[in-house]
């Protein structure tokens, strides 16, 4: 008899499930459901409006999430409620909303249904970038052992800084808060009526370490003595790891979906965290690159180093027993969104529509045989900052070796070859610190859609890349981990390794480096090193003193 | 009684006339004629066929200018042709031909009207590089003393690289040809009748020099032991300052014209230089800078010093009895031309449609109301290599401070600026090398059509702009020669000075610094000279080392 479990994927936009056979991870069914408020960035439900920065959701979007895509994958796929042993959950992260000690949202009451405060704070919201700022430079006067563990900077978009924006803000909310928590734990929450907080969430957003636990009250008091408890008050220190079980299904949740109550739910993961399992990652030196606008690079170790530039390493906060060690690259598909915009010239256009096809494949198909070298040209893929190795906003893009007969095809090339180079970058500062990468993975759009581009990474690397076996990668891992909060007894798997092992996929067309390729790239890296290390590392700031000139301008 | 003198405007597609008082500088008259054979890059008139860059003319087309123009001019402005005092001459340069005795050029001859050498290399013709790689390997061997005048290096465009071309591709009519000459010279030689040669084109295109003369025999035999002689046989060393009178009209010119024999005739002159003083500037410190694809710099001084990377120091090469300096940038209007055929996306061209108003017109708009500073980009202007002050053809483009905000306006405006700082450059180096800028002008295409980009030049290189008064300043400036070969006493001038203090025209309109512009500009142009100097003098030569991989990967 064949169990089955389902994975939800909270992304920005909208919920997805997706419904698994346990055993071979074949995918029988999926829903989607848009979130009904979607983002709210300029106003709430009563038309109060925001300010700039700010990024809220309404949680009541999540529970319909629920209500309408579990129902919808058990009834598309004819599959016994039964038959259905677990179910995991992944969120983007830190998604924070303040509830009563029940979970009851302050938004749901009527009494903060106009406050802005009272609503999830998405990913995005950057409204709290003073709190970030001044955590930073408090941490650094402390020398805070934490910074050690999250590339030594605490962005605007983790839990701390949006906490105390509301304890600034909005006191007599913050007053009425019993917590602060991660929507993937909120729904967790929901499903199974009591409180869990996951490793992955708690490491990578909110300064927590397996051995250390949270920051010191002593350092929340040395930000604002009405801090000085908050985790006590409004966290709690119990932390699960990655591949625990939460909980089952209580009746709430079995009648809003159709779940049988007392099926396994496991704890929560970040989005882009769950596609490790979904690849199939068990051992360390696995590296999975997440691309996509923006790309997300994993990897897991029984090593704890401290490794330049990265966005954190966390015990458990991926899979349980290992090491997760996050690094990322701010700016990957927008470098293509951006050139599109900004610099594709007319006949481009109509070239494009005489050939019936798209401008991105008219694009490929003028670079896709250049051969490495041919354009000159070399960048910085820092449009948007850079995030690792150099953890630096402020940094921004530059091109050079353009000459009169520098074609828009070249320049689109450059970019794609610069972000390849950034991942070798990131690759090469984990190998200098004793993390070795010894394989590599991607995962997410371009890695299924632009054969060229995986290419050039494979060649620029040096190493075969694998690509994710699903298109739903996120939505097959958190099913992965519900498949283990079962347990094997239930039909599950006692262990993530082996579920990853049995459900995970990768597809069979294996990226391996072109030796001449190779070569090239080997000396166009060298040179993309020297320049990332001369407006990188202090030797010409020339790109900081340019901002600084911006921001005086714009005053 | 009014007395009248024409220029004569010899450019790459058309020849021009100016018929203009010479009291007043006040313009009478013009006509412009197309060369029937515009340039042969591919094939000759009879069909065959040129190899890659290949750039010739036909002589005779330069006589049909004379035969065309000069009488629609005075026809135009209904002067006596007994009023008209004198007639001057300016060229492209190094534009040279083979010649009989007698000035008959050799393509003239049935024996010879199939063969390319026989006919006018243009100063574009490219085809020479092989020669002019070995001129400097042997000049740099040698310490050649003319290499100090020249910027440290012969170009392909020149006149030496171009006859040993001749002479080793086809040396039964090198032996043919008696002269080698310049079309200025040559056109002066058909109007008076006698060969003369122009210390502007001798200095600043075949390494002479008033002191020294041209190089030595034994250089020349150094490049092959058949071109050891080449000045005594092929050129003559008699060479006339600018300024002077070559001779009268003579009995065929004043038939071919309408003039009256016995007109006075100036030396030649090239084409850019003779905008000195057609827009006034009679004093050294003055420089003049000629802006169209590529920026041509003139300066006067009574100083010879060896600047850094300029093109030419020739005493009475420009004014005589002062050092004419030349300096460049190769790639100005070009920059603009390439962005907007490589760049530019589609929405602006329907934008510029919708407004009815050309695409320079829309990002004009776009940027003018930018301040200095605002958009964080800085670039260098070597998308056609660095013409001043490194003088290093293998330099190639950079910009840096892009970000995910920055918009096409922002890239076409860093452009401009990029140009402006490339200017700033070499009036800093003139000025560091004891020959200082003490006030600037600009002429050609740009000076009077684009108010935004000569108030940025002005900002950034922080002194007044005075704009040519005539948009005929070639033409302008060969008739003020006319005039002063003419002489006083037949109601011309005895001294150029006077002459173009008379005749030289500067608009109304100058372009003052703003202060706070340039104050932000100054921070600005000190990174561009940090980058410029990191990339172009050595520290990290990345640009060569890339345009190696791409000679590599051409093979």
């Amino acid at each position: 008899m064949s169990k089955y479990a389902i994975g939800i994927d909270y992304g920005t936009l909208s919920g997805r499930a997706l419904l698994v056979d346990v055993k071979t991870g074949a995918e029988l069914a999926t829903s989607v459901y848009d979130y009904p408020h979607s983002v709210m960035d300029t106003s709430l439900p009563s038309g109060k409006a925001l300010k700039a920065d700010w990024a809220l959701q309404h949680p009541r979007d999540y529970i319909d999430v629920l209500a309408h895509t579990i129902p919808a994958v058990i009834e598309e796929s004819g599959v016994d409620a039964r038959d259905i042993i677990g179910i995991g959950i992944d969120f983007t992260a830190c998604t924070i909303l303040p509830t009563l000690k029940d979970g009851t949202p302050l938004c749901f009451l009527d009494k903060y249904s106009d406050e802005p405060h009272a609503y999830v704070k998405l990913w995005k919201h950057h409204a709290a970038q003073e709190y970030a700022t001044r955590i930073n430079e408090i941490a650094k006067k402390r020398s805070e052992e934490f910074l050690k563990y999250c590339g030594g900077k605490v962005s605007s978009e983790w839990a701390i800084p949006k906490v105390w924006q509301v304890f600034d803000e909005a006191p007599a909310l913050y007053k009425d808060a019993d917590r602060f928590i991660e929507a993937a734990d909120w729904v967790v929450w929901q499903l199974t009526g009591h409180e869990t907080r996951n490793a992955c969430c708690a490491g990578y957003k909110a300064l927590w370490n397996k051995n250390n636990g949270f920051p010191s009250d002593d350092f929340f008091k040395s930000l604002d003595s009405g801090l000085e408890h908050v985790i006590d008050e409004k966290f709690g220190r119990q932390v699960m790891p990655i591949g625990a079980k939460a909980g089952e299904i209580n009746d709430f949740a079995a009648k809003l979906t159709g779940l049988c109550a007392g099926t396994a739910v496991a704890v929560g993961i970040i989005d882009a965290h769950v596609f490790v399992p979904a690849v199939g990652i068990t051992r360390e030196g696995e590296m999975l690159a997440i691309m996509g606008t923006s790309t997300c690079h994993m990897m897991l170790s029984d090593k704890e180093r401290f490794v330049d530039g990265i966005c954190g390493v966390v015990a458990d906060g991926i899979m349980p027993g290992y090491y997760g060690y996050e690094a990322g690259q701010g700016c990957v598909g927008d470098h293509f969104s951006w050139f599109i915009d900004n610099c594709l010239p007319k006949d481009y256009y109509d070239e494009a529509r005489a050939k019936g096809i798209s401008i991105h494949k008219l694009l490929r198909q003028k670079c896709e045989n250049k051969r490495p070298g041919e354009s000159g040209l070399v960048a910085l893929d820092w449009w948007n900052g850079n995030r690792s190795v150099l953890v630096d906003a402020d940094l921004t893009g530059m091109m050079l070796g353009m000459t009169l007969r520098t074609k828009p095809e070249d320049i689109y090339r450059a970019l794609i070859e610069a972000t390849a180079y950034g991942t070798r970058m990131i690759i090469e500062t984990f190998n200098k610190h004793g993390v070795p990468v010894t394989s590599f993975y991607a995962a997410g759009g371009i890695s299924q859609k632009d054969p060229m581009m995986m290419q050039i990474y494979a060649d620029v690397i040096k190493m075969p890349i694998k690509i994710a076996g699903s298109e739903q990668g996120g939505a097959l891992g958190s099913a992965i981990f519900g498949a283990v909060a079962a347990g094997a007894a239930a039909g599950g798997y006692d262990d993530v390794f082996t579920a990853a092992g049995a459900m995970g996929k990768v597809k069979e067309t294996v990226y391996h480096p072109v030796g001449e390729n190779a070569a090239v790239y080997d000396k166009l890296f060298s040179e993309y090193k020297t320049l990332h290390d001369y407006f990188g590392r202090g030797a010409n700031d020339v790109m900081k003193r340019l901002k600084r000139i911006v921001a005086e301008r714009g005053e």
